[in-house]
């Protein structure tokens, strides 16, 4: 490991996290760095355009170069560019907003969100981080993992978002068991007071899931006893052909299922 | 400078422009530094999240840490946070998208962006970097620099993206001394065969300008004899209500100009 660099990035998350503007002092406290490292790591890091310093304050703060490599690693993403029509195309035949996610570390971040057709102002919600566990999209994938890697995800600690989230890991396992059966996951308000979900995997080439798809919306018309069901069968079907656009074989997720 | 994380950040940049995927040798070629060393720093930037290795090709690419930072960087951008009601409000009014930018070098980079209300499926096109000279936003904050920063991009290479971009620092001089006259900047088919946009400065506390707001649409409805007084109108007063909202001083733009 290089220890600048890491430094360095403990920098970009510390003004992250605690910003929005630090100081060269702040910063060697919160890293246990001398402030000459710091300052160096900093005059570096300003030249390279990933962070600036406030004129007023000589405080540091991240920098714009940031959203271009985040756009770029979007861009990157196969599973997004492919989703952008099946995307929209869900969002039209389900009048919710339509989400993508891939699993990073125990999250899934939204790398596509398509608005609801009919809505009101909306927040784009690209980049949001979501414990797997309380989400749709998350259980979605998990379920379709090999079996080393959702065992060790469902033996973390669960995410208590809302009075709804799920703590207890053998609940959590059959949940992911029932999503192995039907082909999606379902949230009921477990990340969001009022909000409900319904998800299926998204797999490539390789077979292996890369993603989900989902619908995101009020728990009222997501989970109505009378729309619930077709739903599911709309964003399952979805969710099937931007698979098969990735390449991904046949019968990928009913032979996953098996193993 | 912490050469080990110039180093770093150049990684980023080539997956970034020449990627998606690049394997250690390619990256050692392009940089013109050994394989070892290039191999120490992916590794650390892998374990920090910003650049993933594939399982099948080896290569590695871009991470989703870089997202969240990115994102980060908005959110600390007071301009963006105070310009979302603003936007919102001017889009309802014009019925054009709305961009809200601000300028990193010689590019302006959009912060926010609005979809038009009535429209077919759209892009977001937060994160896209535009040559200041061949947009309105970027016309708009230059003319409001201070005179040596001003002078300083005027004496830049033009950037060139159609046929109507301007390459005559005369005539880029003459348009950024109307826009000190009126308030607001005009791009007709400059970045875009097509697209025209109308932006006006927008400035904070300080009273010196922070970036700028504009809407953008086909050159028939924004540039249109008929609708291009009003929607001029329309755009320099929400920039001027954004400005009042950031906290500048009454009248900033007029004396701006007049310096």
């Amino acid at each position: 490991m290089v220890q600048a660099v890491q430094r360095a990035v403990q920098i970009l998350r510390e003004l992250a996290s605690t910003g929005p503007r630090l100081g060269v002092t702040e910063l060697a406290d919160r890293l246990g760095v001398a402030k000459p490292t710091v300052h160096a790591l900093l005059r570096t890091l300003e030249a390279e355009g990933l962070v600036v310093q406030d004129r007023d304050s000589s405080k540091y703060q991240l920098g714009p170069d940031l959203v271009q490599l985040g756009n770029a690693y979007l861009d990157t993403q196969e599973l997004r560019t492919r989703s952008l029509t099946w995307a929209d195309q869900l969002a039209n035949r389900t009048n919710e907003a339509v989400w993508v996610a891939v699993l990073t570390g125990d999250h899934v971040m939204v790398v596509h969100h398509a608005f609801r057709p009919e809505g009101a102002v909306q927040i784009l919600e690209v980049g949001a981080s979501i414990p797997w566990s309380t989400c749709a999209l998350g259980k979605a994938i998990v379920a379709f993992l090999p079996a080393g890697e959702r065992e060790r995800l469902l033996a973390g600690e669960p995410a208590v978002l809302t009075g709804a989230s799920i703590t207890d890991p053998e609940e959590l396992a059959g949940q992911l068991n029932e999503v192995l059966r039907t082909g999606y996951a379902i949230e009921d308000q477990e990340s969001a007071i009022g909000d409900a979900g319904i998800a299926s995997p998204v797999f490539d080439r390789s077979g292996g899931v890369v993603g989900a798809l989902g619908i995101v919306g009020p728990v009222e018309r997501v989970l109505a006893e009378s729309a619930r069901q077709e739903l599911a069968v709309a964003v399952r079907e979805t969710a099937r052909n931007l698979s098969r656009d990735l390449g991904a074989p046949r019968g990928t997720a009913a032979r996953t299922a098996m193993t």
